[in-house]
C-alpha cells in the first residue's frame, strides 16, 4: 500500500494564488513555487497552481472545483487577507463551502493586540481581518497583522495565508503539524546531473525508459543549451519511497539508465547531486 | 464604447503553463509573469494563469473551460512541445477542440532543416514535434527546434509555445501581429510611488476611493514593510485609455487621491514613476 502510494496514490494539493498583481505580471509568483516545493517534499502531489483575480466568485469557483475531486486533501490560498477593499479571499472560501463569515474572537484579539501595541485604535478596515468562515480556526501571523484561516470541508483542509512572502512562509510553518497528519508516509528526494553534448531528442528514449522502469520516479530532461549547436541538458529525478535511503536508491537507479544512454551518445556528465 | 472597453470590456486571455517541474516547485513560473505583462500591455485582461501536469486530459479540461467563456479570446499554452514522451501539449489542444493531430509539412520541413544543418538524421522523437492539431498553423521557432502551433477555436485563438523562456519569448514576437488584431484600441500604463510611515489599513479608504472614482483604473497597495513597526507601501495604478496621454492622466488622477490621503496621514512619498 505504501508502495502504491509512492506510485500514484499521493494525496493531492491545489494552490490558489489570488491577486490581480499576478495576472498583470507585476510580480512573479514565487509564493506558488515555494509552496509547491514544500508540499511536494511533504509527500503531496500538487495537481494545480491557479492564479485568479481578486473576485470572490472566481476564487470560489476554483475552490469548489478542487473540492469536487475526491483525492484533493489540501487547498492552500495565498493573498487577499489584508485590510483593503479588494482583500476578499475569506469571503470566497466561505461562499465555496456555503458558510457565512463570522467575527472570530481569537483573531480579533490578535489583530487588536498588534495595533494597540503600536498605539493604534481598531478601525473597520482592521476589524475586517478578523472575519473568518464560520467554523474556521484562525492561524497566528507571527510576522504581520492579518490572521490566516484553516477550515475543514469534507475530507479536505482549506488553509488561507497572506500574500506577503515572509508572512506566508512563517504561517506555513504553523500549519505543518496539520499538514503532516494528512501527508503520506513517504520520503521524497530530487536528484540529477547535467549532460553536455547530447541533444534532448537523442536522449529522449532513455528518459522514457528510466521513468517506465522505475515506478515512484518522475524523470525529466530540461534543455539548457541549444539542441543542435550546443546541447546541454539538466536531467532530474523526483523519487518517493518509504525511507530516505530507498528514495535515494530509486532516484539513482533511474538516473543510471539516463546516464548509460548519455555515455553511449558520448555525452559528458557533470554536477551530480541530490536535494532533499 | 472605447471608454466602456477601458472599464470592463477588455478581451480576456488565459495562460496555461504546463509541466510537472512547475508543480513540484523546481522552477519559478517566470514564463507566466512575462506573458501576463505582455498581454496586459496589449490591452487584454488576463483572467487565469493555470499550471497543469503534463497530462493531456488535465490540459484539455482547462482549455475547454477557457473556451466555454465567451469573452476569452486568447489562450496561450507554454511547455510540452519537445521531443520527450511527456511533451503532449498539442495532443491536449487537439483533444480539447475535437480534432486529430496531423503531420504538418511546413513544421516537418523546419524541424528537418534544423537537424540536417547539424548533420543529424530525423528520428521518431524529432518528427513528433511536427504533429499539430488539424487546421493549425505552425509558428516558426527562431531559437530552438520545436515549432509552435496556432489554431482558431470559435472566436478564440489557441497559441502553443515552448517552455524554454528564450524560445517562448521569441515566438511570442512572431505572434504579435495576430494578437494585435484581437487587442482593443487601448493604451495601458502602470504608475506608482512608495509611501513610508502609513499603515496599509489606514490608507485603505483612500485606495478604495481612488479606484471607485476613476473607472479604467486598477489601484492596489502592496505592503513592503511592517504594518505597525515600520510601514512601507508601494501604491500602483494600472490605467487603460484610448491614448497614452489619457492613460497617464487617468493614472496620475487616481494616484493623486491616494497621495492626498498619505499626506494627511503624515506619510512620506518617494520613487514616483510610470512603466509603459
Amino acid at each position: 500500500m505504501v508502495f502504491k502510494l509512492a506510485i500514484m496514490g499521493k494525496p493531492k494539493a491545489w494552490i490558489l494564488t489570488i491577486g490581480n498583481e499576478l495576472l498583470i505580471g507585476r510580480i512573479v509568483n514565487t509564493n506558488a513555487s515555494w509552496l509547491a516545493r514544500r508540499l511536494t517534499f511533504l509527500g503531496f502531489s500538487v495537481e494545480r497552481i491557479i492564479v485568479t483575480p481578486d473576485e470572490p466568485a472566481e476564487v470560489a469557483e476554483e475552490i469548489r472545483r478542487a473540492l469536487s475531486r475526491d483525492d484533493v486533501k489540501v487547498i492552500i490560498t495565498t493573498g487577499g487577507l489584508g485590510p483593503t477593499y479588494d482583500d476578499r479571499t475569506l469571503e470566497a472560501v466561505a461562499r465555496a463551502i456555503n458558510r457565512p463569515l463570522r467575527l472570530n474572537e481569537q483573531a480579533l484579539q490578535w489583530v487588536r493586540q498588534k495595533y494597540e501595541s503600536g498605539g493604534m485604535q481598531m478601525t473597520k478596515e482592521r476589524e475586517k481581518m478578523a472575519y473568518l468562515p464560520e467554523g474556521a480556526e484562525p492561524i497566528r501571523n507571527p510576522v504581520g497583522t492579518a490572521p490566516g484561516s484553516l477550515v475543514a470541508a469534507g475530507e479536505a483542509l482549506i488553509a488561507s495565508l497572506p500574500g506577503v512572502p515572509a508572512e506566508m512562509q512563517a504561517m506555513f510553518e504553523e500549519l505543518m503539524p496539520r499538514l503532516k497528519q494528512l501527508a503520506p508516509p513517504l520520503e521524497v528526494i530530487d536528484c540529477g546531473f547535467i549532460v553536455v553534448g547530447v541533444p534532448e531528442s537523442s536522449l529522449a528514449p532513455y528518459v522514457e525508459e528510466a521513468e517506465r522502469k522505475n515506478p515512484g520516479c518522475y524523470v525529466k530532461s530540461h534543455p539548457k543549451g541549444h539542441e543542435i549547436r550546443g546541447p546541454v541538458l539538466e536531467i532530474r529525478v523526483l523519487a518517493s519511497a518509504r525511507t530516505r535511503d530507498e528514495a535515494r536508491e530509486l532516484a539513482l537507479r533511474a538516473l543510471e539508465v539516463v546516464k548509460g544512454g548519455a555515455r553511449s551518445l558520448s555525452g559528458e556528465i557533470t554536477e551530480e547531486g541530490c536535494q532533499e
